[in-house]
């Protein structure tokens, strides 16, 4: 059982390279940037458990006071300055650490408890809302801290005060008289359980986390025999119309995904962020296990079937999920519009991230490129455009097309502070997501998910295997490899992944059998033996591709390799209309240009790549109109830039990624 | 002052003609079923004041009681069968009447107060709930059945009791010390009043009613100079965070247009048919009061605005309005998806009725084909679709395409019944649709709306003036005209629509000199004393139109004159999937087919009309895909319908107006 953010420690970005230039502005500004906001906004200083003035403020999401998830936002930036402390120290950003660290350990009850809202605000309330509050979701987040901690600083003064804290989940939650058969309205502490049971091996720690898992969306649940949201509503005295803002009608749980148990579920349904920490937790909990296992057969047709369900009828184009504001999720099969003012779109960054969280868990249960397809697409596109190039300003919501209400823009945090953090620390265990390795006596199975430049070094048995990634991926598909092992002979097999966009792809040498399952490309330790370089050539090319006919989405997109473009206003001063009623010329030619301000990187240039505009006058005054040409004012030029670079390089906030075809 | 409501007595829709024979089966069908279904769910007796079993019950669209609106399903059935009873008496819809009216009679308190629900079920509650009650709606529609009572039975026994509440209004609503500043939720009473204002000359009556329209929306009202709503929830104790059901957020005015003054409204919004009856109050207001007056100048550009956001960018091609199930309403500009499966769909049979009376009005106030255009739109499509063949199955819901969830079909009646009696007095009054008039000393301007084989019988001074039509419409479009005079001569000058569907159109005898204005064709006094006998000719033939593009529906519809068509399973055997991958080949020939069975009408038959079904296997899997030919299993044809006819000839509810062209 192995971890991303245990797994990334082996990983080296090369300097200078894409990933590792992301991961110096994240060490150097974006840890300090946020620190700051920590600080500025009272959340650095919440655990001495003082009163802070914006504790009075009325909920802006009913009914979960704005400092709710405040733990959470300490504890994420803990997590992430731990492994980005790893790349080298830093003596601010360790000072902080151990200073939250100490005000986290004063804040502890003498019973263990450890919430700021709970110890502060509302005493005596602890445990009363599962559903709508985020105790537990904030302890998730102080377990994956300490993890972090106990990982980096290798003692436990996070750890200790936080496995006091499990200790009395474990007394609390389960099936026992006296027990709540409660769990968490937001899901996270299931897989932070699961990853402190690897450290641990307190099988209290695995049997609760399954328990959380098992118990959800169960309606026949302990002696009530009735849902535990409803037993825990009615105990709170709360009317049935006082919904949650994000409730579109009482007793919505499948917001939560606890609207049934998760085995049964058919349809990826709810807030997106829950669903994936949730699913992430089931496929670590069928790893535990084994797929073969009771559990595997229980939850491994689950998770397959909500994954395509989320791929083929559920995920934007740039890996993003989720279209509903309200509640923050998915709408129904093929509801994907684009932006605000065509019906919604929202694709928060966390969400992202937690695709990327889940498609690793998969793709560790089967090594299947379709895991690995999307969580590179999320990690080029719906992960990094979360954080402007300067490393200072991030979104939550990610448009696929600007509008008036939302403009494309990022902010320096917010109010709910969820994905800053989160984009900090998966950029700091980034290095997990590229590969994942088994190893054994003498021997080593490399999986190689992405590429860019990089190293891996392995501990096999008394050698240390290195395997060497050179390449300027994402801008150019060329991918020399060397291995090299240090110490005794180890038996060392790749399988390297290739991308579903590779039209075509070659590597050199080319071994006699290429042998090919699942969307990678095995390389034996044989081969391996004899060719210690070799290089994979995966051609990008900028090309028009074109979502599910069942969107009703009337529009192409253009991507490169992994990259989805968009294109923006500082390029094209004439738009005043979000690129609304633009129409893209599915036979213009798409050519390269390789830019290196603000940021090196290829735009891709579109002569005559717009036919012109819309022109919707026939329908002036009518419902109807016969059909008839629809475009006016001659073609234009059109320069795309990836998504993830927007917002970075002025203009008036106006993008869009899909552009209209007739 | 002229309302549809009494105009349409000049009126006799020639038997055996389209519109005679759909109202022929109100008459003998109808009426019975309804009166039947009254009986049988309580609202029949429900006048008695005793308690029903069903008070107890919880409401479905919280926190409206279920049995709220029954005092309306009452008053709009007598409203229904007075204007019926005025064709031809029937003893048991007589009988019927009059022991209602005496239940009615019977149920008003000495002060006047007359409602159910606050006297038997929350008696000491009354007024305390204007904006999510529907005491004021109910009392309006009590005034309207009043006035048809009136109308024909020529005594008060109803319009007496009803003066009596509405003196209550006049004494408990007002700017005045201790008077409630408060106007209904549900707008209906405003409309109600201005009628009953033409009929008793009480300038209170005319007072109340603009009272309620001007306070609409005022967030400075009163004392406490605050929003209404507002006021009166606190008054109730409320909490902000029990929502009723239609709310997506505490204080969504905007659901009943009263989130800022009418004046002021930009956009038209909430729930649709509150939308309509309100703009159809604001627009006699301006009659009343003369389109040049203040009032005039304060609500005429208001009314302009909604209409034209209506129309251009919140229609759909049957005249249906609102695409938003939970407020029964409005979506955002251009937003509006076909079925409950692919976002959504409304289109509530009321709310078209709402649409007519607006449209009607608005004629009134301009004479501008525009509106008799939306008038006859709805009038063959949006509100005829709401009642079966038979007469004894209803529509409440009219999506343009079924889904599983959502069948084509019609139900015998509903727990909230506004649609059935609605219809039922619509048709009751209809013959004032089709023309109006004015008349002055020896003069009469008749304005033809809309056509169908029927006679307008006018006194002018001395005279009667006969106006009659005969025609097949709406299978043809040749209508001839004949007009005479019985009595000293009178100068009649008329003026005719030409629809907007009409690529071209005759009238024979040509006049020498066509005027034409606002789309309607002026026929001079001189002209007609020499022509007495003409023919317009506005052929009608099968045409693709298609909606804005920026609604993102990549579909076209097949209409025939003023009539939209539909493709239903029953034609089309092969059909599985509510043919929601059924492309349309814009190409094909459209070949009209008479048909006799179950009605007679013209059916379009598309040879090949359907290239195939579209493809999507090219995104099994996967997010996006390269653009490819998308359509597989070879054409087929396709039988069209009329709209209005679907759920009448068998089959498995799978029906679609719109079919996907690529």
């Amino acid at each position: 059982m192995e971890y991303p953010q245990e797994s990334f420690a082996a990983t080296t970005f090369t300097t200078g390279s894409f990933w590792a230039r992301r991961r110096e502005v994240v060490r150097k500004q974006t840890l300090r940037h946020q620190l700051k906001m920590l600080k500025d906004t009272g959340r650095y200083d919440a655990f001495k458990l003082k009163w802070h003035p914006s504790y009075s403020d009325p909920p802006t999401v009913y009914p979960v006071p704005n400092h709710q998830f405040w733990d959470s936002d300490v504890a994420k930036w803990i997590e992430g300055a731990c492994y980005l402390l790893m790349d080298s120290f830093d003596s601010e950003i360790d000072a902080a650490v151990k200073e939250m660290v100490q005000m986290i350990q004063g804040a502890q009850q003498a019973d263990g408890y450890l919430n700021i809202h709970y110890t502060v605000v509302e005493p005596g309330k602890r445990f009363t809302n599962l559903r709508d509050m985020h105790e537990l979701y904030n302890a998730g987040h102080l377990i994956e801290a300490a993890l972090a901690h106990h990982l980096y600083y290798k003692n436990d003064e996070l750890l200790s005060p936080i496995l006091k804290y499990v200790d009395l989940f474990v007394a609390t939650f389960g099936d026992q008289d006296g027990q709540l058969l409660g769990y968490p309205g937001h899901p996270e502490i299931e897989l932070a359980l699961l990853r402190l049971y690897k450290v641990t091996g307190n099988p209290e720690h695995l049997k609760l986390a399954k328990f959380f898992i098992e118990e959800r969306g169960n309606h026949q649940g302990g002696k009530g025999k009735r849902h535990y949201y409803d037993v825990e509503a009615e105990a709170r005295g709360e009317n049935e119309h006082e919904l949650p803002t994000c409730y579109p009608a009482a007793r919505s749980y499948w917001y939560q995904q606890a609207h049934k148990p998760i085995a049964e579920q058919e349809t990826i349904e709810g807030h997106s962020v829950r669903a994936m920490y949730l699913l992430t937790a089931v496929a670590d909990l069928v790893r535990i296990h084994q797929p073969t296992s009771e559990t595997g057969a229980k939850f491994l047709p689950a998770l397959h079937r909500l994954w395509s369900n989320m791929i083929e009828q559920k995920s934007y184009v740039t890996g993003g999920i989720g279209a509903i504001k309200k509640w923050e999720g998915f709408g129904i099969d093929y509801f994907l519009p684009h932006g605000t003012d065509e019906g919604g779109c929202y694709a928060e960054t966390c969400a992202a991230i937690g695709v990327m969280m889940l498609a690793e868990r998969l793709l560790r249960l089967e090594l299947n490129s379709q895991y690995a397809d999307i969580m590179e697409l999320c990690m080029y596109n719906a992960v990094l455009t979360g954080m402007s190039l300067d490393g200072k300003a991030f979104t939550y919501v990610n448009h696929l097309a600007s509008s008036n209400e939302d403009l494309s823009e990022r902010y320096e945090w917010f109010e709910c502070a969820c994905c800053p953090p989160n984009v900090t620390r998966t950029l700091g265990f980034l290095g997990g997501y590229f590969w994942t390795h088994t190893t054994s006596h003498k021997r080593a199975v490399v999986n190689v998910h992405m590429y860019t430049s990089a190293t891996l070094n392995l501990k096999v048995s008394d050698s240390t295997v290195t395997v060497t990634q050179k390449t300027e991926w994402p801008w150019n598909g060329d991918v020399e490899f060397e291995t090299c092992t240090d110490g005794p002979p180890v038996e060392l097999e790749l399988r390297l992944r290739i991308p579903s966009w590779a039209t075509s792809w070659e590597i050199a040498p080319r071994p006699d059998n290429l042998k090919i399952a699942n969307g990678y490309l095995h390389l034996s330790a044989e081969w391996l033996r004899e060719h210690s370089k070799f290089r994979l050539s995966c051609p990008m090319k900028p090309r028009f591709v074109r979502p599910n006919p069942l969107t009703m989405q009337p529009v192409a997109y253009v991507t490169r390799g992994p990259i989805v473009y968009c294109v923006e206003d500082v390029d094209h001063p004439w738009e005043q209309q979000h690129f609304k009623r633009t129409i893209l010329d599915l036979n213009a030619s798409l050519k390269e240009e390789l830019r290196s301000e603000p940021d090196s990187y290829i735009a891709i240039v579109a002569e005559n790549g717009s036919k012109g505009e819309l022109d919707t006058s026939a329908w002036d005054g009518q419902i109807v109109a016969e059909p008839k040409d629809e475009v006016s004012n001659g073609s234009k030029n059109l320069t795309f830039i990836p998504y993830y670079l927007r917002a970075n390089r002025g203009g008036r906030g106006q993008m869009r990624v899909g552009l209209r075809v007739l």
